[in-house]
């Protein structure tokens, strides 16, 4: 394209400015989870914008996890402030795979650097394994891949709960959300979750044992197993 | 609270029907980045619905980086499919940092967690290191601590980006990004940057030379001095 010498001016938003001032009232007054926003249309007439103006900034709030939906609560209730990160990054990440714009491989490449990780961590600091613990028994009366997968994600999410670091288990999280339909999938296709099963034992058994170096590798032998075609091997 | 037997029905909001035709529109029938979106007021007629929720159900698919701002471009343009997980995740973590429900803390373990594995990987590969050496001359002739700082994020997104996985390398971005200010009065602290820049050059030179483990050791060293009171040490 010819440079004309003529640069776009930066159009902000009015629902842009609307979130500006909820962000800079969050970073310093000091709002934080629990409190409650002013009402749609106080909100509206305090700042001087429309009321849709601030209806779209809290749709954006709502998606970044920040907001609690109102739903019933009706129009004179007013947001109250909330902390999800990994349900709005369960969304980021499943329209980003949608797009094909990530792939599976980079997906399960972080998720396996995460897991790792985590199950040092746990090991290391002798965490409680009680939820591993029942996710094991709940895969063991899965009666389809669905079910499987369903306890298979929260024995992952415990191992990442159970490092003490939340946003990691955040991303966690959001990772085998995202991957559902994917992991189900690779469920069917192994049939036999007999193996799937045994690495779940040495897991747990090694976090328990304090082993970290053990858990570490066999977070890796489980997912060379759950995923054959696709796991990257040790970096 | 005592329960009357009574569940509250799940209100699904318009903008939330408009949302999940998009993403059906997505994974089923293969639009893609470059692709665009029927224009605001077409979309709404097609689906029956006001062009406010077909705008709120926009704002939520820019936040997430998945369609592009159109400023400027008047309601008839269409929005465009995009992909900037990056920039959706920077927004999301700087909120919820915001509102201290994350620690600084917890967000320094997972840069880490991300740091060590890409550094390894960047080794491993012997990737291309030019971006590396273009920002420690950038950091040498910073002349504030804003401007060291801006050097140094593009240094450590840098090794993300040579890891080859653009979902980890989106991830460091966005907290590099979210914990801009906290950089910034790091290095002021610390006034003297001769050290952080020893351990870039060997950083730097690990993974020239293809030291995978030297490169681990050499991020690890490298965060320990600059968050001397924050940072965990090695798990």
């Amino acid at each position: 394209m010819e440079d004309t010498g003529w640069r776009p001016v930066k159009r902000t938003r009015t629902f842009e400015d609307v979130l500006a001032q909820i962000e800079r009232r969050i970073t310093e007054d000091g709002l934080t989870v629990g409190d409650r926003l002013p009402a749609e249309r106080q909100l509206a007439e305090q700042l001087g914008v429309s009321r849709s103006s601030v209806r779209e900034a809290m749709r954006v709030l709502e998606t970044l996890g920040v907001v609690s939906s109102q739903v019933g609560r009706g129009p004179d209730a007013g947001a109250v402030l909330t902390s999800r990160p990994d349900s709005a990054l369960t969304d980021l990440l499943r329209l980003h795979l949608g797009l094909a714009t990530l792939e599976m491989r980079e997906v399960i490449d972080t998720r396996h650097m995460i897991e790792q990780w985590a199950a040092a961590q746990a090991a290391a600091s002798r965490a409680d394994t009680s939820a591993l613990a029942a996710a094991l028994a709940g895969m063991d009366a899965a009666r389809t891949a669905e079910e499987f997968v369903e306890h298979d994600t929260a024995f992952h999410c415990a191992i990442a709960d159970a490092s003490g670091n939340r946003l990691i288990a955040a991303i966690m999280r959001s990772l085998r959300d995202s991957m559902r339909r994917y992991s189900v999938e690779a469920v069917r296709r192994l049939g036999d979750t007999s193996v799937l099963r045994a690495d779940h034992v040495r897991i747990l058994e090694a976090i328990e044992r304090g082993a970290a170096g053990e858990a570490t590798r066999a977070v890796s032998e489980h997912l060379a197993h759950a995923y054959p075609s696709l796991f990257a091997g040790p970096g």
